[in-house]
C-alpha cells in the first residue's frame, strides 16, 4: 500500500454549469493524482456573474453533519490536505476553524491550504465581518495561503504600493505562522503583465511575471484553479524547488486561459459584444494535457 | 469552435468520501473529454454501506430550482447527454421525466442514458412505487439503459432463467423505444464468470464474459462507473463498433476493480476480517491510465 497520502478535503462551492470553487479545483487535483473529498458549500446552477443564479446554500449545521459523518466513520486521518476557498458567512467560517483544529488533532501533518477569498481589484465581495476572523483565527491555522494583492492588503492591514510592501505583507502572514505565501496576482509587473510572488518562511522567495492575455474579459475560477494547482505541485517539494512549483502552476493556468480565449468570438473578446458567461467558462476539461504536463515558458526569478 | 458537443448533465448522488453516483461517474467522463454538469441529488458523507451516513437530500423542488437556473441562462441546448442513476423518491423521478422532455424539446439529439437503479441480487433497494414509473414513463424516454439482470427482470416483468429470456427482456426495452440495452451483469457466464449483454434495436447483439475477481467483497459504485464509461465509449460509434465499446467499458472496470483489490488486506478479501468500507472504495483516481487507454483482453462475441 502506498505510504504517501494524497487526499484533499476540499470545502468550496459547487456549480452545476461552469468552473468555480470545487468544480475548478477537483478535476486538476484528480488528474494530478489526488483523491478529492469535496464538501460543497453551495449547490448553484452557475456562478453569480450570470443573469440568474439558483440553488441551495449549505449552512454550518449541515457542514457539521457531513463532517461528523466522516468523523464517525473514522475517516479524518486519511487527509493529506484541507483546501478552502470562497466562504460567505461568519458562522460557516468559524466552523471551518473548528474543522481545521479537529483534523489536525487527528493527523498532525495535514496541510491546510487557505485561499482567503475576500475580493479583487479593490472591491470586497464577502461581508466585512469575515475579515477579522480570517486575520485572527483562520490565517494562523493555515500552512499555505494564496491571496491576491488586494486580499493580502486587507489581511495584512496595509496598502501595498511598492514591491517592498509586498514582502512586508508577506511577512505579516509568516509572523502569523503561515509557512508558504503565494500572492497569486499583483500590479507590479511590467506594462501588460501581472506579477506573482512566493515566499517560504525562513526560506527562498520568488517572483514571476505573467503576460496578460489580451482581453477585457476577466475569467471566473482562475483563483480557485491557482490554489488547487499550487497545492498539487507544492506537495512534498523541497524549498529549493518552489520556483519550479510556481512555474508549473502558472504554466497550466496560462494554457487554460489561452485555450478558453481561443474559443471566444473576437467581438466578445474586444468588448464590442457583451460576454456570454457560458462561453467564457474555463476550458478546463479540454486542458487535461496541460494539467498533466505543464509546458513551462515563464521562469520564476529568485529574489535576493 | 468544436462542433461536437460532449457535455453531460448528470443527476446522481454526491458523497464526500468514496466513489458512488456522481463521484464514480464524473472523473471517468471528464478524463474521456466530457464536461460534466453535475446535479447532486444528495450530499452524503459517504455511501450507505458505512456504519454512519450523514448529509442532505435534494428534493424535487430544489432540483427544479437548479434546472430553472440553467434554463433561465439558456444553457439547456448545450448538452449531448443526460445521465441518471439512483433515484429514491417518486416525486424526484417524476421531475426527471419532465427534465428529459424539456431537454429534448431544446436539443432533439440529446441522448438520455438511464441507469435504472432498483436493486441487485434479488433485492430491491428503492421503494416499489418507483417501478411502474420507470416502466411506463422513464424507460420510454431513454435512449440507452444499463440495468443489471435483476433490474431487467423487474422492469420487463419476467424472470430471466435462460439466455433466451435475456433477449426477451432486452426486446421489452426495445419495444418501449430504447435504442441500446446493456445488461451490465448477469448469472449466465461460465462458473466464476459474469456475463454482460448488449443489444442495439434492429442492430447487432453482443455478449461478453467477465471472470469474477476472487473476493467475497461486493464493491459499491461499479454500476455507476459502468454507465458512465459506456456513455463515453458509445458516443458517436457506428453500431458495428458496439462490441468494442463493451470491451473497453469492461476493460476499464476490470482494471479499476483489480487495482482496488490489490490494496485490500488478504484477511479482509477472504472474509476473515470485516470489510473496511473506506479501504474497499474504488481506486478510480489511481486508474486514470486505464480510463484513458483501456487494455482490452476480454473480447465480446457477436450473437447471431
Amino acid at each position: 500500500m502506498s505510504d504517501v497520502k494524497r487526499r484533499v478535503l476540499s470545502i468550496q462551492s459547487h456549480v452545476v454549469h461552469g468552473y468555480v470553487g470545487n468544480k475548478s479545483a477537483t478535476f486538476p487535483l484528480q488528474v494530478l493524482g489526488f483523491e478529492v473529498d469535496a464538501i460543497n458549500s453551495v449547490q448553484f446552477s452557475n456562478h453569480t456573474g450570470y443573469d440568474v443564479v439558483k440553488g441551495q446554500i449549505l449552512n454550518e449545521t449541515e457542514l457539521d453533519e457531513l463532517f461528523c459523518g466522516l468523523e464517525s466513520n473514522n475517516l479524518l486521518k486519511c487527509y493529506s490536505h484541507l483546501l478552502t476557498g470562497y466562504i460567505g458567512d461568519v458562522s460557516f467560517l468559524r466552523k471551518i476553524a473548528e474543522i481545521v483544529k479537529k483534523l489536525r488533532s487527528e493527523e498532525s501533518k495535514i496541510i491546510y491550504v487557505c485561499d482567503p477569498v475576500l475580493g479583487d481589484n479593490g472591491e470586497m465581495y464577502v461581508p466585512a465581518e469575515l475579515l477579522p476572523i480570517y486575520q485572527t483565527v483562520i490565517v494562523p491555522l493555515a500552512d499555505i495561503v494564496t491571496p491576491n494583492q488586494y486580499e493580502a492588503e486587507l489581511l495584512a492591514g496595509m496598502k501595498i504600493s511598492t514591491e517592498s510592501d509586498v514582502w512586508k505583507a508577506v511577512d505579516w502572514f509568516h509572523e502569523k505562522g503561515v509557512d508558504i505565501v503565494a500572492i497569486s496576482s499583483s500590479d507590479f509587473g511590467q506594462r501588460g503583465e501581472l506579477r506573482t510572488f512566493l515566499s517560504k518562511r525562513n526560506g527562498p522567495r520568488f517572483a514571476l511575471n505573467i503576460p496578460k492575455q489580451g482581453t477585457s474579459i476577466s475569467f471566473t475560477g482562475t483563483g480557485d484553479l491557482f490554489a488547487s494547482l499550487f497545492l498539487a505541485h507544492s506537495y512534498r517539494k523541497h524549498p529549493d524547488q518552489l520556483g519550479y512549483v510556481l512555474e508549473r502552476t502558472v504554466a497550466t493556468l496560462q494554457a487554460v486561459i489561452k485555450r478558453t480565449i481561443a474559443e471566444i468570438p473576437e467581438a466578445m473578446l474586444n468588448g464590442k459584444e457583451a460576454p456570454n458567461y457560458s462561453q467564457c467558462e474555463l476550458k478546463l476539461i479540454q486542458s487535461k494535457a496541460d494539467i498533466e504536463n505543464p509546458q513551462v515558458v515563464l521562469k520564476a526569478e529568485q529574489i535576493k
